[in-house]
């Protein structure tokens, strides 16, 4: 080692600034292509054998052109992607994305800010895009929140408050073990498996979730809720945290949110909205009365993946209590000193109200797209895609060969082909069957769930691209698909 | 409401599908020159009034041309960024960013692929870049991994496993109210705050993480960590995991990781190795022997957009027992029933190793970086920060006005400005100015600590654009601006 200055210093910066930026311009030239005409696209192709041979390769030892990564890029990569793009795409609960949204993600990773802390311009649009969330949800602009990865990571920062929040327990500090006793988390039977996935990592575990019955529309029975709760008050154990749904992922139901208040408030307890999918309904004026409750939630989690059609990932965190929130997460470690001036200045840093330390520019992605269309187009996207799945709905009615499974919620439309001489065993893999070559034939992608014992199709649309046809083609294809296989006596 | 498909669907495409790319080529184009040129701009910029009253309007109702969008992003947002883009930037442990990474974002963002479920690309990615970080960290192909958004979540998922996979105290369903004793986990004072993070947010409270004290370089004291561990045996508690950090945040340190692995076997404690900074100085031959024994942690956290220089956000977890690892977080509800054939065939599902469901495609950033690269390149990038900061050291050395205030361990220096006739808090002040000029005039940011009660400047180096000579500069501007405070007589 010498220790002189010997200016021989190497860098990751291209060699050649020009072609770099040339194969910049033709990403978005493919991309631009891509989506513009994805509607005539496959949905989605198996992936061949060779493909996955060569994503199994070790660790490349020399480097390689990037002409050359990108090449491999869209030979292996770029054709077998997901689908959640396409205007066909219905599975989970997966937005499309935006391209002023992608471009605003490009724009991002360049600038390449820590978004945590210090003075600088991506901290104000992460407070500002903050606020826009409050506004969204009619929070009052004293609340506070916090830009997250998903709708996970927003319902486990959410409940990890609640639970350090809990009377004079000092969870924070002195853990579960020194808890007076066991404390019990309340939702429905069709909640997201990410709150139960969140009491286990904060350490309640598995057993500490209650799990409520739901009616024939998959709400939760509020008084089953109350009788579990007053059987656990005599058992010594200590309800804290009551969790409603803004639209399930199975159904869209939308739990009791009035009711669900009424009885936290009455046993002290905290009250908690995983309004991942659902929350942003409340912009469809067919929704928002139903939803008028959430605005009075202690903590409510919505993504912004999935219903603002921003690209991956995002979600938001917004809680009451802003002095609960940052008392569940703030340290000032010394190499984090907050100063009044220079880049150490500014903002109350993000890392005290969440997980996370280092923190990408999710904001800005938000920012740009709330810009480009305004809260009022959002209102009306989001009202289409439950106008969709009510004309979904509306063509299975018109069909003795298919039959609804759920009452409509939302954007979801679940729905089976059924035969009067099929058990329910060949029901199933007559609809899985069809399942699968709706994908595998490229025309579109719902997904699967089994609903009171029934398998069936579920058509989740938080999809900017789909329009009214894509659901009289949906329906078009289940039937000829569904003629096809019982035809062919499989 | 009409439920007939009346063809009047909106979208949030661009209306003009030219200008939009037309657009993209103009942000590339902006951002290349903004990166070319980097050296010559200031690192930082304070933030005018009028900007922060911008960045604080309502929500937008209506929808802005996205050309105009985009001139207010210019305007408002990117001339204050932080500048961990620049190559003197050294202010806590920020990564610079590579172009390739950042087309790689705007790929990523473009196909917008959920990577945690289904039967597409970005899962075969995702599952090869986990095996080239196994391969980087010399972990057996057999172990477990996933990438998460940083190193927070990388060491709280880790330390999640840790927790329920202690005996068969069952935490994961029982919750930790029901173990038989409060668990408690053992790292030193220099310890990333993190790690408390994490143990409060995973249950076990503050109270539970003993901070064991540091030798003069910094690094855990061992035999006061045996001595504390049989303490709390004897008080009836359970010792239940170790955490070595490998580069603390403070000052690079390394905690001595052979006899942090000899001790946790021979108390049956589970060994976590926090790496998100300093793991990846194994690829240096000065470190990798003392780095050895982290092949044989339970689990390490490694951040990605540290030192692989990939853009924000993505660090990584690798657990040696990938069971323990999948028991900790499987879950599979009716709606994500995984299939043979079809879009939901494919891979073992990733939120079946962490806490997140939606997740981005980030692991093509690595990919396509590691491709571009290769691990050689990476090492000799590694090298040459930590030879930056032993030529730093060696500058500080050479000044009888300036003092190393630590050891030089991986690429972190740290020293400040000294006078015969100060007071420590005189020091202190003059330090502090002494940082906030740096950064005011935009010549480069250092960040500071404390240190054995001594306000330091501390340079810590992830930077791909450092050269030699910018450390030349950095000490020749310390020393001017020092002496300029001095005969101002602040
Ligand atoms: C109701 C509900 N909650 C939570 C989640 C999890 O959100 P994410 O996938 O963003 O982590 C989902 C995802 O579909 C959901 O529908
Ligand atoms: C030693 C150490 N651990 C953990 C972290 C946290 O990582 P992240 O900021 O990626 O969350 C850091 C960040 O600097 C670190 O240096």
């Amino acid at each position: 080692m010498s220790l002189e200055n010997n200016n021989k210093d190497l860098t990751l910066d291209p060699e050649n600034w020009d072609q770099m930026r040339e194969l910049g311009h033709r990403m978005i030239d493919d991309l631009f292509e891509y989506w513009k005409g994805i509607r005539e696209e496959k949905i989605w192709k198996p992936i061949p054998a060779e493909v996955k041979d060569f994503l199994d390769q070790p660790i490349p030892e020399k480097g390689q052109d990037p002409e050359e990564v990108y090449q491999e890029f869209k030979q292996f990569i770029f054709p077998y992607n997901k689908g959640n793009v396409h205007p066909r795409f219905f599975a989970w609960i997966q937005g499309t994305g935006t391209p002023l949204g992608v471009l605003a993600d490009l724009l991002a990773s360049g600038m390449n800010p820590n978004a945590a802390i210090g003075e600088h311009s991506a901290m104000y649009v992460d407070r500002q895009v903050v606020n826009w969330c409050k506004e969204l949800m009619n929070f009052p602009k004293e609340a506070s929140g916090i830009l997250v990865s998903g709708g996970s990571m927003a319902n486990i920062t959410a409940l990890t408050v609640a639970r350090n929040s809990f009377r004079d327990e000092k969870i924070r500090s002195k853990g579960l073990k020194a808890a007076s006793a066991q404390l019990v988390l309340y939702c429905s039977v069709e909640t997201h498996s990410c709150i139960q996935k969140a009491a286990e990592i904060i350490g309640l575990g598995t057993d500490a979730v209650r799990k409520i019955g739901v009616n024939e529309r998959f709400e939760m029975r509020t008084n089953e809720l109350e009788a579990q709760i007053q059987a656990d008050l005599q058992a010594g154990l200590l309800p804290f945290c009551i969790v409603g749904t803004s639209g399930t992922v199975n159904t869209g139901a939308i739990d009791p949110m009035e009711e669900l208040l009424e009885i936290s408030r009455k046993y002290g307890m905290w009250f908690h909205v995983d309004g991942a999918y659902g929350a942003l309904a409340k912009l469809d004026s067919k929704y928002s009365g139903r939803l008028k409750a959430i605005e009075e939630a202690d903590s409510l989690a919505f993504d912004l993946h999935k219903w603002l059609y921003v690209p991956y990932e995002v979600g938001c965190t917004l809680i009451r209590d802003a002095k609960k929130h940052r008392e569940s997460f703030a340290v000032t470690p010394n190499y984090l000193l907050q100063e009044s001036r220079g880049l150490a200045g500014g903002l109350d840093s993000v890392n005290n109200y969440g997980f996370e330390l280092s923190r990408g520019f999710k904001a800005l992605k938000i920012w740009m797209s709330l810009k480009e269309h305004g809260r009022e187009k959002y209102a009306q996207m989001i009202a289409q895609n439950n106008r969709q799945a009510e004309y979904l709905a509306h063509l299975v009615n018109q069909h003795p060969e298919l039959e609804l499974t759920a009452p409509v919620s939302m954007s979801i439309t679940c729905f089976r082909m059924i035969h009067p001489d099929f058990s329910e065993s060949q029901l199933r893999e007559l609809n899985r069957e069809i399942l699968l070559r709706l994908q595998e034939e490229g025309i579109a992608s719902p997904s699967s769930t089994i609903l009171n014992g029934k398998f069936t199709l579920r058509v989740a649309n938080v999809n900017q691209r789909t329009r009214m046809e894509d659901m009289d083609l949906l329906v078009r294809e289940v039937l000829r698909i569904g003629g096809e296989i019982q035809n062919s006596g499989t």
